[in-house]
């Protein structure tokens, strides 16, 4: 343990090349000066940040079945097919094509307060529209999905419902202050029209005071009357809650986003064949589409040029890998997740083992590890085989814990192989998430990088060991 | 230790009043449920951000003799007084008082391959000038101070020596690449006059391939002659390099810096009395002043604000420290450090003893922890008693390791009590360093928050246990 660490520092200090290396190697040696190869050529030679800057600034915000969507499909096949994988190829998928239609209107109507101001709006993903003329109404201001069944018909009926529950800030991981509020989102509109109100408000999904809305999907229940629903900034959200609580304050709204007809679209599949176990396959993988505003830098062209700089990066090491190398990048992950069904019941047909699968959707910030997660009676057994990398992984900041993975690959888990979710610090991604400013500037190419380096190695261990 | 770990969990999954507080807790679960509080405070009410943008666009950019390094004295002196200290006050020192001057200018002339390229350039900080008429020379491409001393007189003299040796981007702390590097800033004008060089031109100290000059302090040699010095940006430097290896190319350089008299400037200080040791210092810190570019906002307005928000945290927490409780915001640090020499000598004329110092100096990214630095004879019973405190703070992804601690603080080391350097995530602290683009818009609000609770928390232990 304490040599493994002496090596391993003598790695980090001295860049390659400045130390001899020693005449035999031990296994975990050859392993931490490859992840030291792997690193430097990331750092060096790493391509994430170039085709990031194409599929952020040449082509933008790429929603699923938005003509964007396509040449985003065709651009990375055209990067896959440079780096001489085996085969290349789109796998079909029949995608929502939802339309935002015409800029959204959200403004207080005639407040004692404040009499008109307009509130920045963006219409939930999947939201139908408010028809032409919009909609005027109430608005009653409710913290949960629970108040609005307390509240019942009687004071619902014929409103808008405002969610308005704020993110908790104090929650370290931004993600877990998300996943206590998003329900609001998600799910508000059927709840809110459960009891008869006519359109939802959503605050924005950050713990940001910003004066960007944040969109993101809505489901609509099944059986339940469809209502327009509009997130609106939560500077916004802070001033609507306060009138609200002052006087029966009055909302117009007006979107005129619409479900259209579901269009053909592709996830786009790279292989490398493994030379001896070429049945477990190893995926790499992000998704291609994004919201249709800003470019959809960080969620998630940054997981697909993670994704394909891991292929990058061993190629250029001449690393040939003994399991099956797969780099899928997903289309329609945001709204529907018509690709990776498409990708998951290809392969329960054609009877496929995914030994592994690492995703990255969590935005290109400094890399701290990967969240695992695997069928109950694999996992520990699993789990234990891969402690031996902890050390090596660890000289970069890289932790292995158990948790979710990733929305598209999550549907492997019956193939009871280990699933990775790509975890980089977590505190700025909903600062951009699915807004106008998730761009390109938004990302860092140091931090980019590091990402890329930390799936290849961990595919890099995961190919040499198997699990 | 397991049920330190699970108390430990419980806190982090559930926010503060939704769990009951055992009857009886241990003093680990007291200190636990503290810094969680101290994490919940900062991130609801912290004032860092806040301060930060006063300091930032409000004031601007502080060179150490500038009106705006008065202006900055004035604010944090008044902000400091809010906060219900016993004592606030100024403590005098001498400043250098440098003056860029006009707007650098630095081009190529005609160059057969470009013929006339305008590049990008700051004076280095002490720098003198070039004359009002510039200077016209060839150029000399150099990588290290070595290799001017073997070129030697024949193929200096008359020349502008040309440092371009690049940061190693491979090194996984930006901070290692920059020490590794910054030889050539601190040191080339010196070693090239030595030589008969007319003048220097310096490659940008980081690892970013960007338009923006990066300046920074020189420290010209006693004895050797003065001579000019620019750095330029490294897109500039990566031009210049090649021509310069394809022709002997001439440079036109002219800046108009010069050394005024000294100024007289102050440290900041304001002081909580400790209630049962007052003997005993702790001083939070970082340093007011920046370089005359940009807002100074992680270098190191991020660093000043740090500091006062520890106190601001334990006042609002109503934590009475034990031991006397000392933020420093100290003048100079950039370019001569009178503040920290004059805080240093009153100090040892006081007979103080500084139990232990933390100065945020390294920007306001997300928080890894802290480096720990004290004489030899103490350092290693001085960590050891930390150990209790490692799962504290490692919960909320803290770290402390040996290493250096700060500029401004270091000198206090023979006091022999703990220095510590905080310690953020280092990925993007050059891509501002010494910029026109360190901004406040470069700062997340998040990540800076984050550090006030991570020195406050480190404060809080080392109060309340002693070291």
């Amino acid at each position: 343990m304490y040599k493994t660490k002496v090596i391993l520092s003598l790695i980090l200090l001295f860049s390659l090349g400045k130390i001899n290396l020693p005449a035999q190697q031990t296994s975990t040696e050859k392993d931490a000066f490859f992840i030291r190869d792997i690193y430097d050529e990331a750092l060096l030679n790493g391509q994430a940040y170039n085709w990031l800057e194409y599929l952020c600034t040449s082509i933008g915000p790429r929603l699923s079945g938005s003509p964007n969507a396509a040449a985003a499909v065709e651009y990375v096949k055209q990067m896959l097919d440079t780096l001489g994988m085996d085969t290349v190829y789109l796998q079909p998928c029949l995608v929502p094509h939802w339309d935002r239609g015409e800029p959204e209107q959200v403004r207080i109507v005639n407040s004692e307060k404040i009499g008109t101001q307009v509130l920045n709006g963006l219409a939930l993903g999947n939201s139908i529209g408010t028809g032409p003329k919009g909609i005027t109404a109430e608005v009653i201001e409710v913290q949960s999905l629970d108040e609005v069944q307390e509240l019942g018909e009687a004071e619902i009926t014929g409103k808008i419902v405002f969610y308005n529950r704020p993110l908790d800030a104090t929650q370290l991981n931004t993600f877990s202050a998300y996943g206590g509020a998003v329900d609001q989102r998600a799910l508000g509109a059927s709840q809110a029209a459960k009891f008869g109100a006519v359109a939802v408000l959503v605050r924005s999904m950050t713990t940001l005071n910003d004066d960007v809305p944040h969109t993101g999907t809505l489901v609509y229940e099944e059986g339940v009357p469809q209502i327009p629903a509009i997130a609106i900034s939560n500077k916004d959200a802070n001033l609507l809650g306060q009138i609200a609580k002052e006087e029966n304050v009055r909302v117009y709204m007006r979107n005129t986003s619409q479900n259209l007809k579901p269009k053909l679209s592709y996830n786009v599949v790279g292989e490398i064949k493994g030379s001896t176990h070429p049945d477990e396959i190893l995926l790499v993988g992000g998704h291609l589409d994004s919201w249709d505003v800003g470019q959809g830098a960080h969620d998630d062209g940054a997981g697909c040029v993670h994704a394909m700089d891991v292929v990058h990066l061993l190629k250029a090491l001449d690393y040939r890998p003994k399991r099956t190398l797969r780099c899928v990048l997903f289309m329609n992950e945001e709204n529907g997740q018509a690709g990776a069904m498409a990708y998951r019941d290809q392969s329960f047909a054609k009877n496929e083992y995914h030994m592994a699968a690492i995703e990255s959707d969590r935005g290109g910030f400094t890399p701290r590890g990967f969240t695992c997660d695997a069928e109950s009676s694999v996992f520990e057994e699993k789990f234990k085989k891969m402690s031996p990398w902890f050390e090596l992984l660890g000289a970069y900041g890289l932790e292995l814990k158990k948790g979710g993975s990733g929305a598209d690959i999550s549907r492997l888990k019956p193939q009871k192989g280990m699933l990775f979710g790509f975890v980089p610090d977590s505190q700025r991604y909903f600062d951009y998430h699915h807004t106008p400013v998730d761009t390109f500037d938004a990302v860092n190419q140091r931090e980019l990088e590091l990402g890329s380096a930390a799936m290849a190695s961990l595919i890099y261990l995961l190919d040499k060991y198997g699990l």
